[in-house]
């Protein structure tokens, strides 16, 4: 232990009315921002910085109220007591660190993506339901009052049944040294797709065509395809070389169409109240085929968004599973089903943009959404 | 003949110095804005109206000083004379219409889709070119000054090498009878694409994705993948159930970046000084590969347009090409090079997505670009 | 009588079940259009078009069906039979052509604004009420679906108390020979105002600050401040020489606040439900000085508007005022409060700035509203 | 003194090898951001937090290295030896901490405004030029990229003459208890204003109209009027009660007119090469006024700005004053500048909107700028 203002080893468990004990492990990007939010969470105790590089960690400790701060993970269960880690190291220590805290009966939250693998990420999976431990994903965007919304309007049918999705996340972004343009910016709008749907991401294939005109040996440019239920259909665009900066999904409905456009801070959702009206009787597909179709222009309507930080909500969120003992609403399964995705694109990609499976675990892990 | 006011049978032929004497044949949606435009330039004559529905035909031939109206093609070629016919009847009859003037010695102008497939469009390009008449496609989307510009601007090197091409066309849209939103909207954009690329349209395979969630019989939200030269991707968005309208093409370069939104009638052209800088030397793919790549914030160029109807300048270059004895910029090939890629695109939607290759008809008919 | 098509003198009277018989004086800029829409309604016949210069009139005249033409209001009066004229030649005219017409027992409709000075349109109103005619004022953005909804909102109290009236109106405009940008643009943002809130335009003074940077003898950019009732105020920025063009209307309520964007077509109208709270008990003003103010950031929302044109709402009012024997919505008093501002606004002008009385009529003239 | 840590009363002078030692005063709202500032200044030493309350000073001066904290100027002077203060209490405490300060020789920043009256302003301006020391307003906007970029455009002439200038800053904004809109948000354009004109803000006299429909005892919409040189004028318009956000300056010169959008990051400023044409022989006004003017439809150009924060560079500038011994840019007589013209808004304001003339101090104190 680094810091001499850190706690005893105890063995005391968390109970319900303490606040949960929180380690961050990683201080690297993201690490000092879960940091700052569970310090400032009302149900959680910010117990730890754990990182490699002490130096590092102890910059983020500091002004946090000198939290301690471990070099390993060993050292943190060797010393002190806490009930759950925050994962915010790179991707491929995710699997290591993950298991490790499980299997010491800890409750994880991990950085995205989940694993750097679907196949280590199920192992993760299946360790905390077999301990009856808390896996959740850190999908930030998920937590956003934008995507909130979303998510109430679709599952309380004001969108009607689920026409098309258009997601865009173009930028200038800097060209990643491990990971292309699909890994890097597709689990954003791959985890949203996941929450807001009632029967999260399930496609049963998807293609993927990619562009690497700058020659960087991997793809800046990348479009995703796959299926919806009821034959419609998903698609993502992102891009690392446009100047231009678009953050738009677009989600069209039998009874409305939503429009997130992130980057309009006053008006980040939009609600048409248009489309096409089908007579009444003819519900059957072969009936709509038949007959005329005729549009509806309705008003346009802006919800009004709390502005509450993310990951605040993220944070809550994450005690809130834990302490009521239920998956939380972006768990490691949700995790799983980007990760699914992600890989089948890759696979498509490498095919040439061949339609690629996307694998399902549903079967084998009920119950854990 | 229906009109009374008509001139004679007359076998003089057209000489440089007179103008063209056209005949429009179709008188619904099209053919009037065409015979408007017709009228209203000083290098042609409007000669006749025709349609098998005269009644139509002389509500289109009133106002624009009671030219001639002809109930067929037969009787038109018997009564008059005229230089060069404009067809804007449906697609299916294009073929037909195209050749019974070329037969007759007349330069034809088709409105898009060139013909209802290639092979016909191909008979249509070899019928005009054997006998040295011009065969046009009615491509008015090339004529807007901002394609011209843009066509202008590539040509000219602003934007250097290109690295991407994305166009968007949602709308809330009539399902068609007998297309699907490919076929209705995306010629636009494969017109435009054909247009302003030096080397034109002539991607190896396309790859199609649609969806038809309504059960219409035909997909309403289409996307569009192909290769464009120098390993760079175009991707093309055509949705007929969007309530949001959205008109853009971005088209992302080595040096700049456009963006063209065509709703934003004061400013619909953006250049984006801003992108990747690799370091002189670094020429090859390798050495790009190798290095660092960092990022160049410039300025905001939005250049003036004229505010000129891109149909009255489709008709001066039909004029123009006429004179000159030259291919016309949007010419029967660039007509048959969108067809191909539509056709490639169908084939694709049906095999969920493979890619399929295009035909290439270049080596049969050099010189006729 | 210079068209030979023409009926002979008539003494027959109009009857409620007949249409309107209406002639349109001036085959300039806007007869024409004024021509066109009468035309089309059902309520009304356009029986005649008069201009000094026949040859303009016939040019107009002829599409819409060979209407007969004259070259003064004396011989229209001589040849046929008309219920009413609508007035669209310059403004130093408006005055004797529609007293003529008035004292010929027909109704008046005439364009903006109503009468070259207050006092000349003040004879037109009497002469109008004292015959049980009825005088209209051509203010046609009164009739835009924008306007027509916002003074419904307004009294329906969706907005509650009006809080303060922001009108912009600005673009690079022609510099008019004869009057300056105040009477050039402010009319239409002055009759809308007097439109939508329940009691007109009555501000007892105003104050008018202008510029005339480019020495063109008159004002080119122009700001006018006048009062509401309640405390509140209404401005009004008029200007030639903005490159950026914008017409905006700001209308602050104690409920709720909108803006109407006329640039936006697919949005022109924006409902905030945004705004100052006080508690209920706190009704008096000097209540609310004392107490804490607070704020509720609620929905936006954007009525759809049908698609209609404002000219043919305008002449449907015309037909129905008369049939129906009430003012019409934009009656000849409505053009003479316009007339009453831009007075002062002048008045106001030439002396720097000085706050100017509006002269007040309406004790003379019950019930004309 | 309170902190235990701070240096030894030292009579060391500053020379211009040293950092600037600079205390901040006032551990508010503004000081955080000043001392955050200054310890990140290369330039500067942050060598003092001031505030009677010293528990919120302890935790400003905590993060930013536990710098001394004093309860007053007194304890400062006595204790530790500083260059210059930076102001950032109420504006009625300005006039008597700047005075003490330059009575003890430092260097004054203030908040703006820079008193609360011109009276006490010009004291303040006078103390600091009898001693040769630096009195500088923190009129931070000055220092945003936009601002500075304005500046040198119209520097460089390439607006041409200024012809208007339109500033809209309105919003929800918090009804203060002690001053109205227009000292609350005007302060911001006047003193841009004051800094992009090559000769200062220098009206003759303004005209104020203000509106308090909620009876909250001073005015919460303001519109201020007031003469530019060469005919032109500028108009700011202030609310407090608008639920929809604008912060729009319009400039409008003879060659090119600026938009500057403060709330459109990625193009705040907009150049509209667009405007009125003369021909080159007219350049007197009587010319002008005689002959036709025509349109110029140019580009539309965005300069890329960096994104550099204003408080950086205004402390950077502080810094360079006195080390280079000349006024800074937003020196206390612009300070002055922008009271005058409050002043004289607050006159107009109580008399109805009457035009109220502008103080002028320039030759009472030349070579202050």
């Amino acid at each position: 232990m680094v810091s001499n203002s850190g706690p005893l080893h105890q063995e005391t468990p968390a109970d319900a009315g303490a606040p949960l004990r929180v380690a961050v492990i990683g201080a690297g990007y993201w690490g000092p921002n879960l940091a700052r939010n569970f310090k400032a969470s009302p149900d959680c105790e910010l117990s730890a910085i754990v990182d490699q590089d002490t130096a590092r960690a102890l910059k983020v400790a500091g002004p946090l109220g000198d939290v301690p701060v471990f070099e390993s993970l060993e050292r943190l269960f060797a010393e002190i007591e806490v009930d759950a880690v925050a994962i915010a190291t790179p991707a491929r220590t995710h699997h290591l660190l993950a298991l490790q805290a499980l299997e010491a009966g800890k409750h994880v939250l991990v950085e995205k993506p989940l694993a750097a693998s679907r196949e280590l990420g199920m192992q993760m999976v299946e360790a905390a339901a077999s301990r009856g431990l808390i896996l959740m994903a850190d999908h930030t965007y998920c937590y956003t009052p934008a995507a909130l919304k979303i998510r109430e309007l679709i599952q309380e049918g004001e969108l009607g049944e689920i026409l098309f999705i258009d997601s865009v996340r173009i930028n200038l972004g800097l060209v990643q040294p491990d990971v292309d343009v699909f890994w890097d910016l597709a689990p954003h709008d791959l985890s949203v797709i996941d929450f807001i749907l009632p029967g999260g991401l399930r496609p049963e294939s998807v293609a993927a065509h990619g562009a690497d005109p700058l020659g960087t040996g991997k793809a800046c440019v990348g479009h995703l395809s796959f299926d919806l239920p009821n034959n419609a259909m998903a698609h993502i665009n992102v891009n690392w070389l446009s100047p231009t900066k678009i953050r738009q999904m677009i989600i069209g409905g039998t009874k409305r169409t939503l429009v997130w456009d992130d980057l309009v801070p006053q008006q980040r959702i939009s609600v048409y109240d248009r489309g096409i009206n089908f007579q009444k009787a003819s519900t059957s597909a072969a009936q709509r085929k038949a007959q005329a179709i005729s549009y509806r222009m309705g008003d346009t309507w802006s919800p009004a968004l709390p502005e509450t930080e993310a990951l605040g909500l993220m944070v809550t969120e994450f005690a809130a599973s834990i302490l009521q003992g239920r998956p939380s609403r972006t768990s490691g399964m949700a995790g799983i089903r980007v990760l699914n995705v992600l890989e089948a694109a890759s696979r498509s990609l490498e095919l040439g943009g061949e339609r690629s499976f996307v694998a399902s675990n549903d079967v084998q892990l009920e119950g854990t959404r």
